[in-house]
């Protein structure tokens, strides 16, 4: 779990690219608002329950960390003024790693449940907040005491790098030239881990609890196809250039992989019908480009710099592991030259993530 | 709340402070562990519950924020041994103001988990843990959902300086040379604050449901008698000299007021009654030197310096305070003073704080 942790400590939101990440991030959430919508006022409007537990699993420490538990809130709170229900009491439950800067989040909440309180005006029941430090590979929550559960850019990180990708030689993921049993070892990881994953929720969610899950993730069958691998590929280039010229040890860099996974939609439905324990209300794959700032206007000529703004982003996710790995001193020079192989990549060829979006309800 | 924010923030646990204060604590803690142990076997044995929610109510961060809840769980785990019951899990509660360093909580846990763990052997339930950021003089939980609530050293402390405090010159708490009105303004904030407390607690317990709450307290009837304000009114010798000296304008000093109150267990008792939801299981006061270190052998030459002690451990508490009012530079030399001071009067008297220990049960 060293190197996860690590990862997720930052969280893919490193303190200097807050601003990129988010906005990335916040894009993905206004793109799966519509699911979230429907899935929380499936669940309201099946019983008013009097209080709604709520849990953001990987919720990182940044502008967004509250976004989501303000947006189903409201969703809540709306349904239920035009049904003249009394509102519930809400229970948030913010996890990540035991590392995340759970500090932050804390210190910025007064200031949040007050305009959140502004917002809904003076009906509206108490919201309680709690940070839970944790994997969510593994029970955070007593039996039968969650309602609803969020995860956005969190599920594609794996609770470990696969045994045995002795023969991924010069890949730091899984790309073309991976070998099958590369391939195979990274997709059973998923498999396990996702699965797991399903027990622990399956067991803390309440009967007719829901979940929305938002993976980066892939379309095509093939998991080593670009849609999923070609980011890690490209910083894979930069990182061979400085094999060749010495810089770093090609050992070193034979023994470095990433540990994520993005999945295909129908490798997520198949370990949610295997587990069986929810049922699939909805599944949908959608596509965001590399640089979130894409067709934004009103930018600062720095934010229209793709590979600028795709190598700040991927840095802050990439940064902990290759420090762990490598060592401080090459950081610089490696997002240097990743900057350059994206950029030029961005102006010749569509790059955008995939995600793929689930919803799901305890049977 | 700004003031008791800061306060709390350091939680009589500042940076440099750690071994003194927590000793102090740990000696508390274990003086009051009889009457911690009665609450949870009784509350257990009524009913034998499949979950149990712990709260621990100004929990800090420092070697023993772990320290009760473990002790609880261990009484648990070998009351239901005897009786061979199934574990219950166990869901416990951290909470602190949102200053509070939850992250070196967080960071620590996977370890105490870990111990735990291994300390109880296979059978035992999962525990979880989470962080509540919060005034305990307002709802953080949702209703009916604690089983035991825990709290040392904490609710002495008020939500607020007392309004109405001018006359209070020369003094920075309740003292001898006090008026009335001030003792009479120090009382009712802290009717107010206990009051709202209690009626808090009560939503959040279920019936049957415990507290063990210590009081940094008196016995006497007197709230301005020397238990409870002789160690403050020291700190307001070394200040009135500086003020005499013209480090400390005069104006700034009968400005400057402790928001805390040591309540005698018959006040305590009466807001108990008075409330309603409660009735009184124990209700008891002990006394622990202001030196925790007195009677300890195996220590090195420092730790048997009591004004050092003493002073450190109260500088870890009134350092915030002093510095948001005074500025910092008057830091050091308010403290040096202090602890001469300190020293002088525990080399001539009985020197020891009272604690008012109560045990609680939802009627």
């Amino acid at each position: 779990m060293e190197v996860v942790q690590v990862l997720h400590m930052n969280g893919g939101v490193g303190e200097t690219s807050y601003a990129n990440n988010s906005f990335l991030q916040q894009k993905v959430l206004t793109m799966t608002k519509p699911i979230t919508e429907d899935a929380i006022t499936k669940l309201y409007c099946r019983s008013y329950p009097e209080e709604i537990a709520i849990a953001d699993l990987g919720c990182s420490s940044g502008p967004n960390t509250f976004f989501v538990v303000s947006e189903l809130i409201k969703v809540v709170d709306s349904v239920r003024q035009k049904l003249c229900q009394k509102s519930p009491e809400y229970q948030v439950f913010l996890n990540d790693l035991p590392g995340n800067d759970f500090n932050t989040i804390f210190r910025s909440l007064p200031i949040f449940q007050n305009k959140l309180r502004e917002q809904l005006g003076p009906g509206v029941g108490p919201c309680f907040f709690t940070g839970v430090p944790g994997s969510f590979y593994g029970r955070l929550f007593r039996k039968n005491s969650l309602h609803f559960v969020h995860s956005s850019y969190s599920l594609q990180w794996l609770s470990q790098v696969p045994q045995g990708l002795e023969s991924n030689e010069g890949n730091i993921y899984m790309a073309s030239t991976s070998p099958p049993n590369v391939l195979k070892a990274y997709y059973e990881q998923f498999q396990q881990d996702f699965s797991l994953f399903l027990k622990c929720r399956s067991e803390e969610l309440v009967d007719g609890g829901r979940m929305v899950l938002t993976f980066l993730g892939r379309r095509s069958d093939d998991p080593s196809s670009k849609e999923g691998c070609y980011i890690w590929e490209l910083l894979a280039m930069a990182l061979n250039d400085m094999v060749l010229e010495g810089v770093i040890e090609e050992e070193k860099l034979n023994s470095f992989n990433i540990p994520q996974y993005t999945p295909a939609p129908a490798e997520v439905k198949y370990e949610v019908e295997k587990e069986g324990s929810f049922s699939i209300d909805r599944l949908e794959v959608t596509e965001v480009n590399w640089n979130a700032y894409q067709n934004e206007t009103d930018l600062s000529d720095a934010f229209k710099d793709g590979g600028y703004n795709v190598a700040k982003c991927m840095r802050a996710v990439a940064e902990p592991l290759l420090f762990s790995h490598f060592g401080e001193a090459i950081i610089d020079e490696v997002f240097r030259r990743y900057r350059e192989i994206v950029a030029d990549r961005m102006s010749k060829e569509k790059t955008e993530f995939v995600n793929v979006i689930i919803s799901l309800k305890k049977a």
